[in-house]
This record gives C-alpha cells, sequence and structure tokens, in this order.
C-alpha cells in the first residue's frame, strides 16, 4: 500500500482551501481532484463493515421476532412532505437542486417517511422496521459520533390497540435489543407527556409557553438545576415561584410504582384532567411490565422531556454509564452556545442508545386529520457500535474483514512447473460449489511463502495444497492456519474426498468458533 | 383498511396539477398534501421486500464465498468527483442544492465510488461487493422497470494479477449468481475491447471515431444489422464498404474457441497490435472457463460493445430469454426516439440481467495516474426481482411478509373473564426468550375469531392458547395454524414445558418449510 498517490493533493488543496477563489481560478488546482468524502460524510468498510451488519442483522432478527416487515422509503422526498415536522431543526434538512421537475429533500429522519408511507397507502395497522441513512446538514462532529449522513434503525406500531399494550412491547423489544447486542448495564427512563403537560399546567405555565419549558427541562440530563432553572426564567420568562414549583416534581425518579406513589399523593395534580389520564395509563404499565419481567430496568423519570413536539404519550430514553455525558462545570461550558445544536440530534439525546415515544398525531397530518396511533423506538445503532468495538478491543484485533474458510494452494518447482493455477481453479470450484468460502492466489505461479501469506490475510483456517508430485497422484493436502506451526504438512486425503474432508475439519473449527457479535460482545 | 382518508387529496392535487399555478396559489391547496413519492421513485414493502432482502442475501453470500468484503459509502460524492466519468449522462446526475459549503451530487453508480475509495485509501488489492441504490435524472418507465433511484448490487475485483485470473472468476460468480437465484436458462456473452478496437481499426474507422461506432454495435442485441449499418454510414460518416467489413465480423459469434477460430484465422487483424493482444488474453480465458466448467454458459459475440467508455478489455453481459427484448418492428418504432435514453442505463442493457468488464484506467483518474486495474460485475437485481416475481406466481401467493412462528391467544369468557392480557404477555417474553417469532392481540379482550384471523394474517404456524379454565390449572394448549381444520382442538401441553413442546412442532413443521427463495424459484 501506498499513500504518496493521495496525500499531496488532499493535502494541497486543504492549504488552498482559506484562499478558495484564487485557487478556485488556477489551472493546476482544477484539474487535481480533493480526494475526500464530503464534509460529515465517510465510507464504512472492512472490520467496521463486519459489525455494523452483525448490529443490523442481530436487530432485524429481534424486530422480525416481534411480527415486524421493513420498508424501505425512497432518499429523498417530495419537500412538502418534510416542511413543517421539525420546526427549527428544518434549517438542517438537505434539498436536491432545483432542476426541473418536483422539489425534493433527503430524509430528516426515518419517521416521517414512515408515515406518509401509512397515509399513503391507507395503512390501518403496521409493525414495521427500517435500517437506513437519514441526512442532517448539521455542524459534524466526527469525534462524537455527529455525522452529516448516519444510520437510523427504527422499529414502529401503528394501529388502534389498548392503551400501553404496543407501547410495554416496544419496552421488551428496548430491553432485549440492547441485551443481545451485550450491552446490559443500561437503564431506560420514562415519562409520560400528558402527565409532564399536566405538570407544567398545574405549576402555573401557559399553554403556548409548555412546549418551550418542556425543552428546558428536557436538558437536566446534562444540565444542574440551577442552569435549567435559569433558562425558564431568565430566557424563558417564567417566575421564580413557577419554576420552583416544576422543580419539585422533575426532580423525582424511580420505579414506576413509586412515581407513582409521588403523583398520586401531590394535590396540585389532583385536578388536572391531563395528568391524570397520564397517571392512569402509567398504572397499566406498570402491570405490563411486571408480565414481561422488564421492571429492574425502568425509571420513570420526572425530568425526561426529549426534544420532538410530535410525541404525545409514553416518552423513554435508554442510557448506559458509557453514553452518559459526564456533569462536568468544563464541558458544560464548552458545550452551552452548541446546546441548540444538541438537540438537533433527535435519535438520541447526548448519552442515549436509544430512544422513543407514542406520536398519535403525526400520520393525522398526511391524512387530512384521520389519525393512526403510532409508538415507536430507534436504536443509536452508531453509538451502540463505538460502545461494542470500544469495549471490545482486544477481541476486535483478531477479527477478519473477510470470511474465507479455505486457501487453496500449488506447491513446487523445477523448470517443467507450471504453477497448478487451473487445477487450483478447479479444487475452488469444487468448494464453491459446496457452498465453501475459498481463495487462491491470482497468480500462474506463486511461492509458498507469498501464498501463507495471503492465506494468512484472508483470515483461512485451511489451506488445500497441491503438490507437484501428489496432486497428478489424486492426493489433496489438508493443513490447518493459524496454528503458528508452519513445519506441520497437514494431512493427505484423496483429491475426490476433498469437500467432504473439508467440510468436517471446518464443522470441527467452527465449533470453537463462534459467530462475530457472540465474540466481540462476550466479555462486555 | 379504508382508502377515503388519503386518495381524495392526491386525486384532488392530481386533477388541479394542469393549472399549476393557480393551484399553488390557492390556499386550500397549499394546506394539503400531494401524497406520494417524488417521480422515478417508490416504496419497497411487504412480500417484495421479503424476496429483495433474499435475492441480496443470496448474492452477499456469494460474494463472501469467494473473499468478497462490503463497503459503503456516501450517497452523495463531491460534484467534482462525478464530473467527466459518465460522458453526456452526466445531464442525469442528481445535484444536491447549494446550501453553502461543498458541492455534492448524488452517486450514479457504484462504480465511481468505488474507484475514489481504492484512490482514496491508497488501496492496492481488493474484493468488495456492494449493494445499494443510486440515483440517475432519468425519464421513468416504471413499467418496464426504469426507476430514477435503483439498486445496484456490484462486486468489483482491483488489483494487479495474472491475465484473466480475476476476471475468469468474476464468470464463475456471475454464473453461480444467476442460478443460484433460480435463473438457469441464461447465456453470457463475452467481447473484449481490444479486439473490438482492433476490428475498427483494421476495418478503416478512425481512432477518433472508435467509441462512437462501437456505441452503433452494441444496438445490435435490439436493431437488426440494417439499421445499425445505416447508423454508422448516414449519422456517424463512415463508407459503405467500411460499414460492410465490419458487418463481417460482428455477426460473428460462437463458443470462445470457434470465434477465435474465426479472428485468427483473418488475415484484415493478422497486423494489428491491438486485436492480437485480445485473441491472446481470449485464448487464455478459453482455458480458465473449462477449468471451471463454465464454458456451455459463455457466447464469445464479437457484436457485444457495452455502453460505457471505461472498459478497456474484457466485457460481459448475460442475457435470458425472458429479459431478452423483442425483435418486432413496431416495438422497435416505439423505441426508437428513446434510444439514448435505453443507453443510459448502462447496469443492464435491455435484455440483460447482469453485465460488467474490465476497466484498468478509472482508479488512475484519481490518484495522478497510478493505475490500479479492476474488473467487475453488476446484477441487474430489480430485473432479476421482476422475473423471480413473474415466474413464481404461484408460490408468491401463499408467502406471508411477516416471519410469525406463534400466535399467543386466550379463550375464555363470562362476566369474570380477564382476557388473560398479562399472562398472554408472559407466554410470549417466554418464546421470545428462546428466540421464536410469537405474537398476540394488542387487546385486553378479544374473541377467537378475531385472534385467530390476525394469527393467519400473520402467518403463524402454531397457535398457543390460554384457556379459561386451563391456564390456572398450568397447561396450555398447542394447535397447529392453516390445517383448514379449526375444529381441531390440539395438544393440552404443560405450561412450564411450553418452550420445548413449541420447538419440536417448529422443528417438524419447518423441516417440510424451505426457505422464501428455495420455495419461490424451485420451479423456475
Amino acid at each position: 500500500m501506498s499513500t504518496e498517490a493521495t496525500q499531496p493533493t488532499a493535502s494541497k488543496a486543504a492549504a488552498a482551501a482559506p484562499n478558495a477563489k484564487q485557487s478556485k481560478k488556477s489551472k493546476k488546482q482544477e484539474s487535481q481532484f480533493l480526494l475526500k468524502t464530503p464534509k460529515g460524510t465517510k465510507d464504512w468498510a472492512d472490520k467496521d463493515m463486519v459489525l455494523r451488519e452483525e448490529i443490523f442483522g442481530t436487530l432485524s432478527s429481534l424486530f422480525k421476532k416481534h411480527g415486524g416487515v421493513t420498508i424501505d422509503t425512497p432518499v429523498f422526498e417530495l419537500r412538502e412532505i418534510l416542511t413543517g415536522k421539525y420546526g427549527e431543526d428544518s434549517k438542517l434538512i438537505y434539498n436536491l437542486e432545483d432542476q426541473g421537475g418536483e422539489l425534493t429533500s433527503l430524509r430528516y429522519d426515518l419517521t416521517v417517511p414512515f408515515a406518509r408511507f401509512v397515509a399513503c397507502n391507507s395503512i390501518s395497522a403496521i409493525k414495521r422496521y427500517h435500517i437506513a441513512k437519514v441526512y442532517r446538514r448539521d455542524q459534524p462532529a466526527m469525534t462524537k459520533g455527529r455525522m452529516r449522513e448516519f444510520y437510523q434503525c427504527d422499529f414502529d406500531m401503528a394501529g388502534n390497540y389498548d392503551v400501553m399494550v404496543p407501547d410495554s412491547e416496544i419496552l421488551v423489544i428496548l430491553c432485549e435489543g440492547l441485551t443481545s447486542l451485550g450491552v446490559s448495564d443500561f437503564k431506560v427512563k420514562l415519562n409520560h407527556r400528558k402527565i409532564l403537560d399536566g405538570i407544567f399546567q398545574a405549576c402555573g405555565v401557559k399553554d403556548e409557553d409548555v412546549r418551550k419549558i418542556s425543552s428546558a427541562v428536557d436538558k437536566l440530563d446534562k444540565s444542574p438545576w440551577e442552569a435549567v432553572k435559569k433558562e425558564m426564567t431568565v430566557e424563558k420568562g417564567q417566575t421564580e415561584e413557577v419554576a420552583d414549583k416544576i422543580g419539585e416534581f422533575v426532580k423525582v425518579s424511580g420505579s414506576i410504582r413509586e412515581t407513582l406513589k409521588f403523583l398520586t399523593s401531590s394535590e396540585l395534580l389532583k385536578t388536572n384532567e391531563s395528568a391524570q389520564k397520564g397517571i392512569e395509563e402509567m398504572a397499566v404499565l406498570a402491570d405490563y411490565a411486571e408480565a414481561f419481567g422488564i421492571s429492574n430496568f425502568l425509571s420513570f423519570d420526572l425530568s425526561l422531556a426529549r426534544g420532538l413536539d410530535y410525541y404525545t404519550g409514553l416518552i423513554y430514553e435508554a442510557v448506559t454509564a458509557a453514553s452518559a455525558p459526564p456533569k462536568n462545570a468544563d464541558e458544560l461550558k464548552a458545550k452551552a452556545k452548541k446546546d441548540s445544536e444538541e438537540d438537533a440530534s433527535e435519535y438520541v439525546g447526548v448519552g442515549s442508545i436509544a430512544a422513543g415515544g407514542r406520536y398519535d398525531n403525526l400520520v393525522g397530518m398526511f391524512s387530512n386529520g384521520k389519525s393512526i396511533p403510532c409508538v415507536g423506538i430507534s436504536f443509536g445503532v452508531e453509538r451502540i457500535f463505538s460502545i461494542i468495538k470500544a469495549r471490545a478491543a482486544k477481541e476486535w484485533e483478531s477479527l477478519s474483514a473477510s470470511q474465507t474458510d479455505v486457501y487453496v494452494m500449488a506447491f513446487g518447482g523445477g523448470p517443467d512447473w507450471t504453477g497448478f493455477l487451473p487445477q487450483r481453479m478447479t479444487v475452488a470450484k469444487q468448494l464453491w460449489q459446496a457452498g465453501i468460502s475459498a481463495e487462491y492466489v491470482y497468480k500462474a505461479k506463486a511461492n509458498p511463502r507469498k501464498q501463507f501469506d495471503a492465506a494468512e490475510k484472508s483470515g483461512a483456517k485451511l489451506a488445500v495444497i497441491l503438490g507437484k508430485e501428489e496432486y497428478p497422484e489424486g492426493k489433496l493436502r489438508v493443513k490447518k492456519l493459524g496454528q503458528g506451526d508452519d513445519s506441520n504438512e497437514g494431512e493427505l486425503v484423496e483429491a475426490k474426498d476433498i469437500v467432504s474432508v473439508v467440510q468436517e475439519q471446518l464443522a470441527a473449527y467452527n465449533g470453537g468458533d463462534a459467530d462475530v457479535l457472540t465474540r466481540l460482545v462476550k466479555n462486555l
């Protein structure tokens, strides 16, 4: 591998960037490529792809286990479909150029396209999952994993069902999903929009201020109460008294039943219809969580607010110790002016690795008000990816990107040595036909060292060797690789039996060789 | 399901379209959505997704079997990366709006991003596959499967290897790929750019005219010789004599060895260096094709030219009877003015279901001329999808989009009947934990008929039933579904054994139940 070819170009162009106008005019500059992906995007390759596919595969299987089906919507939507769905974050939407015809924009999330799909096809009930990329013209922060192109992994249930029944199953899926990915040190924070709205009303917040006070409360996971209170009073015009009343509520968290006990004993909420409705629903959820045996993961936390406007009922967010942000004054200061950007990354708030909630009115926005209630969960797959990769650093080293089982080689020499290339091809073909992955060096003649090096690089477990004298006598040599014992000459077998011999040896090998994700997460 | 909600909106907007200006101004119109996907795009859902995932999975496994690794590049690239790669088809590239920052465009194919990736990372050798969507602002023809957003499925090998070694393996992959998808009535047409160029030179075509004459010859699969000859002479300025000489060559096809025999006996080509080099390489390929046992699929067809400029060696295209276009005068006439558009759909020409070739200079365009030779194949997965779906129409009916195995139900009644919802949840959770897919009706109480209907819709194979009297005694009923025998009461089992009983019954069931693709393609 050499890097001379590309690096000079890239760095030259980068150096010229401050004087963009001049560099644009320069003939020399024009003939060279700035060899990179667009800002905020990246190539995925190598072992990263293997792990990513394992994560997607694990979650897809989980969704199917719960009766989920998958859909695939276009990467761009008619612009008006996205308009008015994301509040001030609409400025982050990527537009396609007007080249004649319709105005379109890249999707910003998978939820709005899902709602459009449900309305478009007049679907009354569906459990769908969708794993795909979404696009946000945000300020990228690669090190923190905030990209302009990134994956979302969503499971949503649309349909008219009894209260909290699909919601509780979504929580099961959340817990099963994280556990199956080896992340078991997580907590799911729950809250209910009706309760939260009720609290704000009861504490004296005007209806039109509820959403902005809600968004202030949402910052309690990364800011201390004093900062949030200041935002409510100084920036958002609430009185000291109102803020303090709110403070009494949003400090409360515990098991569903504990927080319910606090809420039902509150004099302030007794006459608030919205809060009472939410309390009723949370009591139902407590029963279902127990039936599912997931109560130990759940924390009913009155400070959880979630950024998006469209939630109407239960909301939740899973956090792990690894993903929780430090409540550190310096960091907070540095982050302060970025706060509005942080809010934009709706799919996982800082510290959260999965989040979602109930949104009963979104589909109605596309179908003349005919609502289809929905509830969903979005896994922060890129963040989960980083956690697994970081925790499994040691196992990661031993991982190979390719999944080659057998390397077919030829050993020989002398002036009459042909290299057995067509013969290697024939043997490889036999293996392929039996479903066995096999490679060989693409040279007519190759020396043993080069063939072993290539085999090692491919991660192959076995070598099948065509010896100059042995092969014409109908024999092949099968040798285990990666045993650190090159002197071991392997086993001589009949060429006609090669497929069954290889299958047998691979079966023995694979017995001790769990799949990639299992290997990576076993020690998490 | 109801359609009232959306249809009126869509049809009203469509009716208003001829008078677009007025409708734009209309307040009423503005508040309504034109509920559809952008022109030339579609939603994928339901059973289509199941089949599509099977196809992608089958091809991914095949690529891995040959040592392939996958990559994922951004959906948009810096615009200058795409500039100058697609000739006159560049007008079909989708640009993103200039919202400040870099100018970017949606990818037009997967080959240029691959070459950019190889150059960017200074990779000297890789076998990569990539299954992803590409974008072309073409005139969509949905019925013919020409979309503006569509999938490509590419496998490419980059690296310096001995002549025709990776090329021949690509042909194996092509044959194995189509066969494994149940398409076995195909033929792979081969040709070599060096031979084709040599023929044109030897027949008297000037160097600067070679590419446009090549593109005329490329139409021979859908136009008669007379039409192509006319294009060469009338439109493209060749003499009658030159065209007739070319005609003698491009009529020739047969096995590799047959066509080689014709070529080596040609006096005209004897002194043409380019042709002789190509002939030499094709002779090597003949040997390798025999070693791989794929010769019977191959046809060395001197009329194959392929549209793209960047090919430098072997080119190929697989056609099936089903995908071949009728050489019908009326159809040809209707198609005539669309011809330039047809050429644009490079990834599969009309009639072809997979195609590719060697392109040794593309990576060099990104790395100051440091070339990495490449050879690749692109499967026309959307066309293959249509063929399988059309041929397997009968099996298709019996397919279910969801993969639910078990439906958990509760039977009971009377004033004290609770509906056993939390109990159904607990049973479902046990099944999920054992990896079994299970659903239940999301209602506190549901009557048996509704539960059976939901089970049938889900495609579940077994019902696990909580009886009002039986369940409190620690018993569950397990009943096979889809047997057309509702009176069969199933088997009463101990509740504590439910997981093992279900696993046993599903294993027996699955024994006779091959995977989706196998079922669909078994009769193709």
